[in-house]
């Protein structure tokens, strides 16, 4: 049966079905509403647990035999260790050696630490990935090697399609510092630290089965319980859940290139002159260098003007953390730690809150963080004439990020993309993105190291900074200008296959990904 | 149509059909699995709710208005400020005045505060109660002028049936000492504190609209959020919501009773005799002033011997707080803050961790915190020969307690219930108690000023104690000791008519009570 597609509101062509499952495409923002209920997780009975609460079982490949893995399942697991996992591989080299086919791999995000999970994707133990795919799984996938379509979400909308039981996960792996047999867990203590581990959420609350892996046991009660025990129904002890260090990676650590520097700068500049800098305001920057870089620039125009923000969000680094020890900010309210100065504020502080994909993003929900925010910092890999922008394939048509929280942030209530002009000659700015993953509307100003362009939906900010001396430009003469650098650039050619969708933060398909030619 | 009744398994006859809805009798411990699924709430969307996370409502009436108030509805409240409620008259009084019929009232407990709603449940403002009702709604309930009956759940079971669907929350009302405007709200911060805001979780995650109620509206973000503002609909800013010293009442003191010290002491001796008291131990005391009293004794044989409790659970209350501070216990899990010093901890003590029905009661979960502790010593009004106990009704019949987390506890490794043989010339002892709210096996060890009596289903502690040089006695030898002092005392006449079910933690009627005659 051919394929059917619907062009969607930002006008990209989508396929009815994905994995054999109906899709809704994008509507606009705000504009679908499901009539319908949250999943509902079975009824549990206290008489099918221990009632002396522990929980344990033998190993990883018990646990996963008691939790019932077979052919088909949804295998979930969460990303706090980012590039220093090391549980992930172990699990589907089990399933691999019972000999389970099909399953759908369900991470927040993959790193290249996964690529020995190529293997499996080849032999058909796991027959697709849902989730960020950064690096070799994303190339493998670009390639239409995938026996299954990708479906990338943001970790809002992640929350969402598991909340509104679009993806029913079958057995949730959560990984932990530290967890008691009874299940509680977090990520501050212990030596396997990964701070916050507020992506696993809603696996523990809604997965049929649910097995928390740790390497430090300690007597109940682990507090806190960033994971409550009572979701969970295996605890396993191995010896080494993750190396701490690798969570910090390339886009966690402030950038050193002083044209990035120069950008963040600019940024904070701009923030200063449109007003948005002052007493109480709240501020998110997202992973990559230059936005990390860019709180360095507020804290420094924070203390020449005696004044402090309410909160900062993060992803939190220790740039961050000394503000908040400083007392440049109230508190830090944190998704995703990514550093271990960030692991050691939020064990010690209790002004460094941790965060959830629920509290922060989910879109289906009486409210989230994410429109209280004033000022948020955001990368991409390609932004065009519409403010569109896109963060998970690059000019050449690879896949190779995730959208992490980017979608969900794009709802605050001035977002900034501080952009160089253009990398390795191609140019950022473009007729038209690759991918759209966010709608222009929620865009309101980029920032190169050439201009600032201001959406012109955003007349306030226009009004606001119009005589302060900065490069201000429209869109169009950035990517003009990057063009008369650069030249214009080809376009990736595409073969038809989809080989990813890209949902919005509602679960509706905002674009689609196909196949790179030769 | 006649009424049905079923005999359950602890012999009780229990009437298929309570308030129009079916019923299943008790059938013994762990033995009632429901084969179906959690309560689901509708998907909501940020779409409905301000961008920027005010939710605010210009006063309760206005909020409860836009909440949708009709005839018919369940509101559900919570009891933290205890006799120091200021909110839920209001509530109803606004009911009345807009002509509201035939709401249900869903209390996690009430008090004497509440006794000027007994003109709403005259006037069909209120249709019944479900919830403990402690004083005056007790005893007109008793009298049998309630229109419906009432239901008693103990908070792991009221927990269980909003997760579970058996109750559906059409307004929860959640009153804090301190919120933000988007309704992330705690009870430690502000003049109007309470502690712990655990009993209203469920109602937070469940109910269709929930209304944050405060005297304390602080910038956003409220930390902590006991209460996620992501379940909230509208935040309401009053004058005063509660008289926090009210938290302290008969039930949360120490006694000062010669005889209930001597009670309390014997009780510890005998936990200790039986070896319960050791390095790494845990316990819970319920309310009462006895039960209470029995940890100061606890750490007197701590600080002797240098060891000290893994942790604590309560009801937590100046002299638990004292025990924290002097390092006898690692952890207070408080599932309710009985007096200031409970909350100051709590507000500053990482130790001191706040608890919800959910972590340490529910039995419809993977596991609760009740079974894993050690020693829990609770209260009764009577017990009988097969170690039955009651805990709502008097010896006269009337129904003037609420279950609390009584029934939860009984989970416990080895639970103790200090008990004088007589109140008020009544023994506590009888051969049937009047209304059975937990099953003997569960109850392991009586203890009384005149004789120990243990459970003969507990020969380990049998044999552990027997050469301790403690007064053991049989159950039955506690009986006539008591009926040859008071005499054998009338039984209460009972109509009827029943006024309330009393729920087993999984949701199933263990027991009824009836209108109390003349």
């Amino acid at each position: 049966m051919p394929q059917k597609f619907i062009k969607n509101a930002v006008g990209r062509l989508i396929p009815t079905e994905i994995n054999g499952q109906p899709q809704v495409p994008f509507l606009g923002i705000g504009k679908y509403k499901p009539e319908s209920r949250k999943h509902a997780p079975r009824i549990y009975s206290c008489a099918d647990y221990p009632l002396d609460g522990n929980k344990q079982a033998a190993s990883l490949k018990e646990a996963l035999i008691k939790a019932g893995l077979k052919d088909g399942m949804t295998i979930s697991s969460h990303h706090h260790f980012r590039d220093g996992d090391l549980v992930m591989v172990q699990v589907f080299d089990i399933a691999h050696e019972l000999g389970i086919k099909d399953l759908r791999w369900f991470p927040s995000a993959s790193f290249s630490c996964h690529a020995p999970l190529v293997k499996y994707l080849e032999d058909g133990t796991i027959h697709h990935i849902e989730g960020s795919m950064n690096g070799p799984l994303g190339k493998f996938t670009s390639e239409g090697k995938m026996k299954g379509t990708a479906i990338l979400r943001s970790h809002g909308g992640r929350y969402q399609a598991i909340q509104d039981g679009e993806v029913q996960i079958d057995i949730a792996i959560i990984v932990a510092g530290a967890a008691d047999s009874f299940g509680n867990a977090n990520g501050v203590h212990g030596e396997s630290t990964s701070g916050s581990l507020g992506f696993a959420l809603a696996d523990s609350q809604y997965a049929d089965k649910v097995i928390v892996v740790t390497d430090n046991l300690i007597p109940f009660p682990c507090v806190p319980w960033q994971i409550q025990g009572n979701y969970v129904d295996y605890t396993v002890l191995v010896d080494k859940v993750g190396i701490p260090e690798k969570i910090v990676s390339g886009t966690t650590q402030i950038t050193k290139s002083p044209d990035r520097l120069f950008l963040a700068e600019l940024t904070a500049k701009f923030c200063d002159a449109a007003g948005l800098i002052k007493d109480g305001f709240s501020f998110q920057t997202g992973a990559g260098g230059t936005s990390l870089s860019v709180s360095t620039y507020f804290a420094d125009i924070m203390r020449a003007r005696g004044i402090k923000a309410r909160y900062a969000r993060g992803g939190s680094n220790k740039y961050m953390v000394q503000m908040l020890e400083e007392g440049l900010v109230d508190y830090i309210l944190d998704g995703q730690t990514f550093d271990l100065e960030g692991v050691r504020s939020m064990r010690d502080n209790a002004h460094h809150v941790a965060t959830s994909p629920f509290t922060s993003y989910n879109y289906h929900s009486k409210g989230n963080f994410s429109g209280i925010t004033d000022i948020v910092i955001l990368g991409a890999t390609e932004v065009d004439l519409d403010f569109n922008a896109n963060v998970v394939t690059h000019s050449d048509g690879l896949l190779l990020h995730g959208i992490g929280g980017w979608q969900n942030c794009l709802f605050g209530k001035t977002v900034i993309l501080p952009l160089p002009l253009f990398r390795n000659r191609m140019p950022v700015v473009v007729d038209q993105v690759t991918t759209i993953c966010g709608p222009g509307e929620l865009i309101d100003v980029i920032v190169t190291e050439r201009g600032i362009a201001i959406n012109p939906l955003r007349q306030d900010l226009i009004d606001a900074v119009k005589n302060a001396g900065l490069p201000l430009k429209t869109i169009k003469e950035l990517k003009d200008e990057a063009e008369k650098i650069c030249g214009v650039p080809d376009k990736p050619v595409f073969d038809d296959q989809i080989i990813a969708a890209i949902k919005w933060v509602d679960g509706t398909v905002i674009d689609v990904v196909r196949k790179v030619k030769g």
